[in-house]
């Protein structure tokens, strides 16, 4: 067994991380990305200016699973134009205002007649939402209550100047090799048109951890996906299959540059590796919510259906759903946060760290406590009430080190932070004390 | 594997059911019941009026385990007069007038004399106690204490015209065949005189339960048990030996009718699949209590003694002894209410619908989710907030549709009703998505 | 299987014991202990004079697992003089005032020069710290801060007349034959000098522990064990080697005096039989504290470790170093309550009591519960609202009397106290209503 990975806990997160990703996310944001097309074709492709990323065609008509690849969808235009000419409804200043992956059209029609078309969120008046109709070829607009309000009675002109046609679904897939064939898994969609939280967040945030990692040692492989949600994500399981049982971590990112504190959402397993990792990374860190698994939500549905149950939790910050700004228009560039974002980088890399080191140590003294006194790892002048930081990550380790217990165990029972269990045991190890559980062998 | 029972799930409660099972309780009320005898004995034929009920005889003197049938005791009259020949004591105005299992007396005496032969309650000066004396010959009698304390000095006739002979012990048993000799047992104590909670709510929802089942098809044989408390369900043990192991699920009924909330007291075993029906209905249902085992209550005890150890629980509402009236003259027909009837009819029917439909299915892909929309199981407009209630049950159950979980697994883990799990998985079934675990075998 | 210990529980803790036992404090208060030499020596000796206890010499020099046996320290006087002759630190007005184990020193020097030898407790001004130097050749002083700031400049005497030198390091150890090889552990550590809490207190009620018990039916094997904190429990350990394997239950004792509620530490295990009888006792006997286990505190961290991982808890009052008074001159005589004693005393004799009744037992009758009533165990006159407290204690008993229940779990399910069950199990089985498990065989 070598050394195990150190250097991800102690590289800092720059100090403009946080602005450098939401730089980032203002350039993806005003790409038209769908679940196929060159909006996420661009999109893939300004990724992998960053990382070097292997962008996958899966042609129109592949079947994945119980389902198939749908046939592209591309637009170049959209707008619904009143009487006098003018663009009440206009895809060029929001590209959310055409419902995604509608089919061409172009038709003269009376208010009565588009109504059906509109969508709006009556409680929102201000916001467009965000709609799509991926499955049923159907067409319609998006457009804030305030301005569907103000349409008069009269004739409209409704033109989307869209394509459907057989093509091929994209995805962007980075693996990292490791020590190990064991793989970590980060997963973000990379779907959504202009909604900067969900997912350019995400995107921007997992570009930047595979930055991270590209020049760490690495115990683990890592395998980065980005991809079209739900049906990326079925159509890569179905391009991996046993190769998927090599993950033994995973983590679907999403709206991760919100001002909300961070939410993980638990694997499906629940008592999952990266489950406990995350949860006692968050634990130290701060305020954090916890959520049970449940098959709703992004792509952790198919990660954890029943046939693979691949240990794949979902960091987020806010939940989706559970703010208002959620699929509409007021996910916008102000409403991500550089130091959110640049939160949620030290989250994972303190996630990654914790991955990385947790290992199973045997104490070389397992009949009573070795003298750390003669190692100069002790206080010489005893009797004060309390040892310092340092004694006592020592005693917990050396406790705990008995072939059963893992580092994340230890930092648990201690209720001390993993990193200072992880000190404390190369401090132990730098003299001896600590051998790696079966390393004597 | 058949198809899983289906139909007493959607059986409403009858809006008459109420004020039916009241009547009953009122017809059931003046009969003298003991743990013998011939009120025991009518309130079978009672029973038997309105289900195919078969009354077994024990005689006198059966070793039953560590007991013995006792003599049958019978009652004609009892009373204590007066000197002016005023029935001061009377038990043909209350039969709880006379110490239960009393043998028989007539005798003069002074008032000091008779005066520890009288049980009466201090702190309830209104309502007579309900005691008995079932296996150490004696007699009393049993009086408000106002009027306790209204008896002047002087000689007094006390008269009881009982027999205690050899006879027999009565109970009655109803077995409604299922689909599998896997039983439900449904046991009722019969044995207390005027008493209308305790028992005869217990008996008349028992009694409808069966009716509700008589004509519904069923996956389960039912076992209804009308037995006089302790020594009856002792006898019913002893005498069904080894077919007591054909117990899957099995409850006690008692108290029933009060206006208090449904409390559930947990089976021996304590996570038995009986008592994680009846918790997870009441939970859904609304307010309720939940009491640990304890080897003190009704015939729970008994089913639940170490060398049987059956999973039987115990619905009751307010549970015995938890009331004031309880064991006293106040617990009377105005004591019970049709409603609560009702209601504890109401939950009966929802346990048994899911341990009847509780079962283990397989997701047939499951590999992903399989395409809900495509078979008009999924809304075709995507990116609102939230999923509507059907979606979010199929999705759940086809996530741990796995083998491994039971629909009632399914419901707890997700914190849907376990009757929206069964329709989304009667759902999946119609379209192909579900198959019984072991059916494709 | 004889019968059970009974007599400890039925024995009340006299009522002058906290009195005595306070007395042994103060007889034990004066002497200079430390990890070695003559007042170790004296506080076995006078230990002694109560029990017989064997006193073991282990010569300096003798490895201990990582550890080797120091040199023995011995000291006649220690005192700072000044210019004027005047004794301002002085050994003979309390033997905190020298660091414990200071090596020999007589030398003449500034103010400046001796401060960095000095140690006080500047945030409490009237306090003298205990401070120690075992394992680095040092020497130094202890004194209030009050004092300190009241030195003056000017030229000082500083002389320790202490020896280090080749000897042994004392331990007394006393075993207690029972019926059984299995033993039970009470240890103290013996080596503070004046501190009247930590750890005269545990070594006062662990002498008189051993008084109660030497005239006891004993079930188990006691072993007593009073030696130097850390390096004596090592020495002891590894004296002892694979008769450790004997120890079934075990519990360091410290802090017993002072007028804090009572606080058990958990075993590194956290659920073997000492953690769940001292957490019963404690439960039932009124407000307490409990705290995990942790590799800080004192010998449960030799026992405790990886490689002996013994079932050996800690009995204090409040825990060491969360009392203002610990390791300083104010753990003094009057810190001590001989009411916290007693208690503490009581404590220990109901634990006790716990492991040596704790048994298994099977009811005689497991099929419906035994007729109590014909055997005079239940009232006769049945009906009433509440069981008394035997009735209850019975019934529970003879539940779970299963072979697979002993009385501590009877006593956790129930609810009741274990002294109620071990008196129900004793009426049982003068019944014949119960057999010890494996006892027909």
């Amino acid at each position: 067994m070598t050394a195990p990975f150190r250097d991800l806990a102690d590289t800092p997160i720059p100090a403009d991380a946080g602005a450098r990703m939401h730089a980032f996310v203002a350039e993806l944001y005003p790409l038209c990305r769908s679940i196929t097309g060159d909006g996420l074709r661009r999109t893939l492709a300004l990724i992998a200016a960053r990382i070097p990323l292997e962008v996958r065609e899966v042609p129109t008509g592949t079947p994945v699973f119980d389902w198939t690849v749908p046939r592209e969808w591309n637009i170049e235009d959209a707008y619904v134009k009143n009487a006098k000419g003018e663009r009440v409804i206009d895809f060029r200043a929001s590209n959310l205002a055409v419902v995604n992956y509608s089919a061409p059209v172009s038709a003269r029609m009376t208010l009565a007649e588009l109504r059906p078309r509109l969508h709006s969120l009556p409680d929102k008046p201000g916001w467009i939402p965000y709609r799509t109709s991926y499955y049923k070829e159907d067409w319609g607009f998006c457009l804030s209550h305030e301005r569907l309000l103000a349409l008069e009675e009269g004739t409209y002109e409704a033109v989307i100047e869209s394509t459907l046609e057989a093509g091929s679904l994209s995805y962007g897939e980075l693996l990292l090799r490791g020590e190990t064939d064991d793989e970590v898994l980060i997963s973000a969609h990379a779907c959504h048109p202009s909604l900067a939280n969900d997912n350019l967040a995400g995107i921007a945030v997992a570009t930047f951890l595979a930055e991270m990692l590209l020049d760490a040692p690495r115990r683990y492989s890592y395998r980065f996906v980005f991809a079209p949600g739900t049906i990326g994500a079925i159509a890569w399981l179905a391009a991996h299959g046993d190769e998927t049982r090599r993950i033994r971590h995973g983590l679907v990112l999403a709206c991760l540059g919100d001002a909300g504190r961070p939410h993980y959402k638990k694997s499906r397993r629940g008592g999952a590796a990266i489950d406990r990792a995350a949860l006692h990374v968050l634990k130290h860190r701060g305020d954090h919510g916890v959520r049970e698994f449940s098959p709703l939500g992004y792509d952790e549905r198919q990660y954890g259906s029943p046939g693979f149950d691949l240990p794949v939790g979902s960091l987020t910050r806010t939940p989706n759903g559970a703010y208002p700004e959620y699929h509409t228009s007021a996910d916008d560039l102000a409403f991500v946060r550089p130091e959110s974002l640049a939160d949620s980088l030290g989250i994972l890399r303190d996630i990654v760290s914790v991955l990385e080191n947790d290992a199973v140590y045997r104490s070389t003294n397992p009949f009573c406590e070795p003298q750390l006194g003669k190692r100069g790892l002790y206080s010489a002048i005893g009797g004060r009430t309390f040892q310092d930081d340092l004694e006592v990550a020592l005693l917990w380790t050396l406790n705990l080190a008995d072939g059963a217990h893992g580092l994340l165990d230890i930092a648990e029972r201690s209720g001390l932070p993993f990193d200072r269990i992880r000190r404390a045991a190369a401090v132990l190890r730098e003299h001896g004390l600590l051998t790696p559980d079966g390393g004597a062998q």
